[in-house]
This record gives C-alpha cells, sequence and structure tokens, in this order.
C-alpha cells in the first residue's frame, strides 16, 4: 500500500456496493465497510449534483457521534441527470426498459456526491461526467435487463458491465465516476484534508 | 451470449494483452487466442493514429492464407501520442520514468487500431481517447514503477492500475480504447461488415 499522507486514518466505507469496494481496494486503501439504514429520500426542490450532495451528506450524518477520534467515514451517492430529470435505481424491469429508452441516443450526465467525515471534520464534493450512449435497440435493451437485472443501478445501467461496452460511445470527465466512486478526487480530498488526525 | 449477427464466425483474437482478452470476453464474444511473431517495426513518418493502423495491418496480414472460410481474426495495436512522439512500451524503469513525467500534468492522446480480417476480407478502423494527467510526483511515479512494472503498457501506465485511479483527472473519448479495445466500435464494425460469411 502506498504510503498515504491519511495512512494514520481508520478508514470507513459507508456503502454495500461491490463496486465502491474494488474501487477503494486499487486505490489502495486499507479499510472496513460499515452502514446504515438511511432513507434515500431528499428535497423536491433539488438538482443535479444538489441531490448526490444532500444523500452523501445525510448518509455521512447518521455516524455523527459514533466515530473514534482517528477514523474518518466515507459515503457516497450517484445520480443520473437527463432532460432535467434524475434517474435513480429502477424499481422493475418496466422502469429499467423506461430509463434506458430515454438514455438511448442522447447524452447524460452521472454525478456522485462524496461525503468524508472525522469527528472533528465533514468535507463533501462531487464529481460530474458525461456519457453519450449510441441509439440502443429494443433488442440490446432487453437482452442487458434480462441478462444483468440493474436493479442496483442507478439509471438502470453499469458502464462495466456490457450494456456499457456496446452502448458508450464516449465519456467526458472520470470513467471511475460513472462507476461510482471518483477515486482521484477521492485521493486529493483526503490528502488535502485530512493529514493530521 | 447475445445473438450477434456476426456469431456464425469463429473469431480469433491475435493478441497477448490480458487486458483484450477480458474486453473481449466481457462483450460476449466467443473466441480463441492465437498471435503470430510480427516485428513491432513502422516506418518514421507515420504519425499519431496512423502508426497503430499501420500495425495492426502487419499483424492481419501474418494470418493471410492461413484463415478458414468461417474465420475472423482481430487484432490490435495501442501507441501514446504526445506533443508530436509516439509512447510504445517502456524498455526499463528508467525508461518508464521518463515517459510518466512526460504525461504529468498534460493531456496526451491514446489511439487504437483494429483490423479485422477474414477470408475474403479485410477492414480496420482506429478509436482516439483524450487522456488528462494530473501533476504525478515523483514519489507516485516510482510507487508505481516499482510496485506495477508497466513495461507491457504503451506510454508505462495502465488506466485501470492504480496511476490511472490517482492520476487521472478526465478522459474524452472511449475508456475501454484506453485500456486497448475500443469495444464499442468493435461490436458496431463486426456487426456491419460480417454478417455473412
Amino acid at each position: 500500500m502506498p504510503d498515504y499522507t491519511f495512512s494514520h486514518y481508520h478508514i470507513i466505507l459507508a456503502s454495500k456496493s461491490p463496486r465502491r469496494h474494488h474501487l477503494l481496494k486499487e486505490l489502495g486503501i486499507a479499510f472496513e465497510v460499515q452502514t446504515k439504514d438511511v432513507e434515500e429520500s431528499f428535497p423536491a426542490h433539488l438538482k443535479a449534483q444538489e441531490i448526490p450532495l444532500y444523500l452523501c451528506r445525510k448518509k455521512a450524518d447518521a455516524f455523527e457521534g459514533s466515530l473514534q477520534d482517528n477514523s474518518i467515514v466515507i459515503t457516497a451517492d450517484t445520480v443520473v441527470w437527463i432532460e432535467g430529470q434524475v434517474l435513480n435505481k429502477p424499481v422493475d424491469a418496466s422502469d429499467a426498459k423506461r430509463m434506458l429508452r430515454l438514455l438511448s441516443g442522447k447524452c447524460h450526465e452521472v454525478f456522485t456526491g462524496v461525503c468524508l467525515k472525522s469527528k472533528l471534520k465533514t468535507h463533501s464534493f462531487f464529481s460530474a461526467t458525461k456519457v453519450y450512449f449510441k441509439h440502443l435497440s429494443e433488442d440490446e435493451i432487453d437482452y442487458y435487463i434480462n441478462n444483468y437485472r440493474p436493479y442496483d443501478k442507478a439509471g438502470a445501467y453499469g458502464a462495466q458491465e456490457w450494456i456499457g461496452y456496446i452502448g458508450v460511445e464516449r465519456i467526458e470527465g472520470s470513467y471511475f465516476n460513472v462507476m461510482g466512486l471518483p477515486v482521484k478526487e477521492l485521493y486529493e480530498h483526503l490528502s488535502i484534508h485530512f493529514t493530521t488526525p
């Protein structure tokens, strides 16, 4: 593991997402996973990056009062934003189909909000990536939903899955942000804001 | 596996790269790996995408006369292009260090040329992605080279490795192209050009 300036901290990742676990591990950070149940609702007037920023802070607030002196909890939330509306996780196959039809042949934005919280400090930031989908055929959409069941994914797709392989024409921004954790920004924010316990 | 229009072909991937094997597998294509030794030299006047296009065609030419009626061989070559010069695979640690210092804090381009060859037809294309690296510290460069030994990678880095996690600020284009195989374009070109045997 690299000798990070924040290495003396005990890092907690508050996410059930196996993709986030993988990304944080590849960043070379030792961590434990600890999640708390938080209702993922947000005020209706919030837009774009405001939504994941609100939700990641809400998830971090759930750790208020329970953090040790040398701990940092990392929370994150990812949303897909297209034509002024937010796409969260689809509730069923027809909802997933609606989302993929909406994304087909267009550019959308992926926003991930990340909150870093220690006993003394709370710091949050977000990352934005534009994703351009080619036109997706009905066969491609059906094949993907039936075989990959993307019900745990904002916008009903995983960029690292088959639909991302055949469907994503280009992105502008961080690929890892689209996967759910902007690791380069995370590394920088931890390095800058959490150098001393 | 999806029911591709080119499913009746026997696909050969002529690459030793485990990253390309992984990407083609995730695309849902059954294939076998078969490589031939080809000297990876090219005329000095070639620039940018001309280099990987020349090299992937050269690799495909090595299969001339040995392909069955229903076979397609896929060859690919990836180069990093920065400030009018090409970066291939580094020959040793100091060469890798030179490359990463050159990439640090700048934008470069990654070009992959892909050639698809059957008994009757040869078709090639390329994909281009811009990659923006943050400023890399000497410690970060040394840590990466010592721990990841990127001697099999054009430009001395893997976007899917630690240095890509902490170093890549943004990309413009295909992420999979940076990994060595533009899968969405590959899927399209196979679908369009190889529908009948």
